[in-house]
């Protein structure tokens, strides 16, 4: 898939989608699906932790025992079933009474990124996000038309006090939304400290402000107590979460969780978007959800590994590059975000590939942050002696372009 | 799901997000879906022809012997095995080479039709449409932004001259594209005539216009030849297609046909709305057409069930309200059109469901058109005894409400 249209063609595409560029991830993984490469870039789960048996068995007994609900038209909220397990773990995690009909099934959490960009936005208006920042939600907004108002990050997470700053100043934003990965942040690995969230909470009530809070990562801790949620402090949150990172991303099966008001408008958007997230997927991921203890076990499985993964990726990289490199240490997730003093990281990468290895160059999640010096590793990628060698490869790229 | 927002958030919600309303069908279909209610309202495939033991075990297998593929993130365009089956298929039904690289595989074919709304057209720009047409392509157009030229159709189809007219009147109109639905039209069950095919294509060409051919129901021809698609002759058309009719609507497996520049627009576009289509349903999907001899038995199935519901449903008019209705006589696909002079169809309505039946009023599919006298109905929704009862029922409404 390139980037560059037929010049006979390029009159027929919209300006809106000429304005479309294609991930700088995706595109990478296409480099380095060579089987020779131990990538560290991709936001791959690890296959081995998808729970392989059990999805079979749900699949085979969801289409035959009930046919009409997994084959058949469903509703565009989604299944009522699911919609009622989720909202039940939503109420679990935030203390808050919550209704399935705040609930909207969406393909991937994805689509609630560019449902929520078109349904609380118009071309020219702003959204809030972190700078670095998920790519596939700056990518949502800015193919909705928003302008991206970046707040950067620090070791406790979004610079609530810069949000601020911003809603106050002398000439104060009001963004559509405020987008944040509060736990486990992609592609930082930082998590929002529990007196920002409180602090972030605060500040959506006092200005009328909506939060999108995406969690995608924060059922994998592996270290450290659980952080309440900012929903659990404020009804002014939107909550996206999925089952790519606990079951299988291949499912797309992903929700939103807010006010009735916003899920009936959402949901009206997405008739005209898809009708409805696959029957076959949600009925499989309902079947599944109706044992909450087995999906807890497998969480923390996944959890577990991801932690052993985490862990040695740390000492490998402590191991080789010892004082030349400075690591967030993610207490969970699956990216850890590396800075190296001096580094050109898109220099290194064609390096990294030649050795066998491969990483994503900081600056491809930045709105408008410097982030040349930065890396983002992925750990659930890789085993444990994989990850090893990806960093002793990765070390000797390093020396070859950036000598000490 | 209400059509009313609650003041207090209504600002919240985005200009574009306000001119959704949801659709007239799906709300209706909360209304007949007492157990009571013999519905010709819908446009569901009859959960019977579902191959459900087939589907189960593809699903199975799938996720046990080829689970990367089946739960894994997939590429954005779609599992390759899959676009080169669709491919396949094109190029036998079309005579024309058909690289797997020229299919997008989307999340139904209302995916293919939101999608293509925006990577074609941007806000203010036009859409020539037929008028009545399918209320969720009429909804995806809008949704982005879209104008609507209406085109009229007869019992040949979309009035061509009308279309030809629109290009080279004293004000011409250059639209994005134009969108059809040539066989088995939903709502009218009319079919593009085969010289009306030669003549779009060739004024596609002539005024080098893209024309999208949605082809839900072109493989459920009960009686009479096939007929060429238009992209047969032509490769300005953009096809587009779906599994809904034919397997089973749940796994939201659709594709789009296009030249290779506008596939991998979109695809870019996709990777930001939901980064591509479930992994399991495609794998599923790829699975059962491996076997095309088997697939065209499938679809050979559902054609003569619906075949035979369709002659059940129009004796049972012509024995019930004789020279009162006129009726199209699809040759396949799902839809019956009545017209029934004088009739006020949504007056009929209530007393419709009153009695134990429903249907679509006309006007709920018409852009510009008066079609107050019409009326949808489905005769693939129920058996042919429940679709005898389903007419006795509607005669009784209509004695009721529009005395003869």
């Amino acid at each position: 898939m390139g980037t560059t249209i037929a010049t006979a063609s390029a009159g027929r595409i919209s300006r809106r989608a000429h304005a479309l560029r294609s991930s700088e991830i995706r595109d990478l993984l296409h480099l380095t699906r060579r089987p020779d490469v131990i990538s560290l870039a991709g936001g791959l789960p690890d296959p081995s932790c998808f729970p392989t048996d059990e999805l079979a068995e749900a699949a085979h007994r969801a289409i035959t025992d009930r046919s009409v609900l997994a084959l058949q038209y469903g509703p565009t909220e989604g299944d009522p079933a699911l919609r009622e397990r989720i909202a039940d773990r939503h109420q679990h995690a935030t203390g808050r009474p919550t209704h399935p009909d705040q609930v909207l099934v969406t393909t991937g959490s994805q689509q609630g990124l560019d449902l929520l960009a078109r349904v609380l936005g118009d071309p020219g208006d702003t959204v809030a996000v972190e700078d670095p920042g998920y790519l596939g939600a700056l990518q949502a907004f800015k193919a909705a038309g928003l302008r991206l108002l970046p707040i950067h990050l620090d070791d406790g997470g979004l610079r609530v006090d810069a949000l601020a700053a911003l809603l106050t100043g002398p000439t104060p934003d009001r963004p559509a939304f405020v987008y944040t990965v509060p736990t486990f942040q992609n592609p930082t690995g930082v998590t929002l400290a529990p007196d920002r969230r409180t602090e972030l909470a605060a500040l959506a009530d006092e200005h009328d402000l909506l939060v999108v809070e995406d969690t995608p990562y924060a059922d994998l801790r592996f270290s450290g107590p659980a952080l309440l949620p900012v929903a659990s402090a404020t009804d002014r949150v939107i909550t996206l979460g999925t089952t790519s990172k606990t079951l299988a991303p291949g499912l797309r099966v992903g929700w939103m969780i807010g006010p009735r008001w916003l899920i009936a408008a959402t949901t009206r958007a997405k008739q005209a978007v898809d009708l409805h997230t696959s029957s076959l997927s949600q009925a499989v991921v309902a079947d599944l959800l109706a044992d909450p203890a087995w999906f807890d076990r497998q969480v923390a499985t996944v959890a577990e590994r991801y932690g052993q993964r985490a862990a040695t990726l740390e000492a490998a990289l402590a191991d080789r590059l010892g004082h030349r490199i400075a690591l967030t240490r993610p207490s969970g997730g699956m990216f850890c975000w590396a800075r190296i003093p001096g580094l050109d990281a898109r220099s290194l990468l064609p390096a990294a590939v030649d050795e066998g290895t491969a990483f994503v160059p900081g600056d491809a999640f930045a709105v408008e942050a410097d982030l040349r010096d930065r890396l983002r590793l992925s750990f659930a990628a890789a085993d444990e002696a994989r990850l090893v060698e990806a960093v002793a490869r990765l070390t000797r790229a390093l020396d070859r372009t950036h000598p000490a």
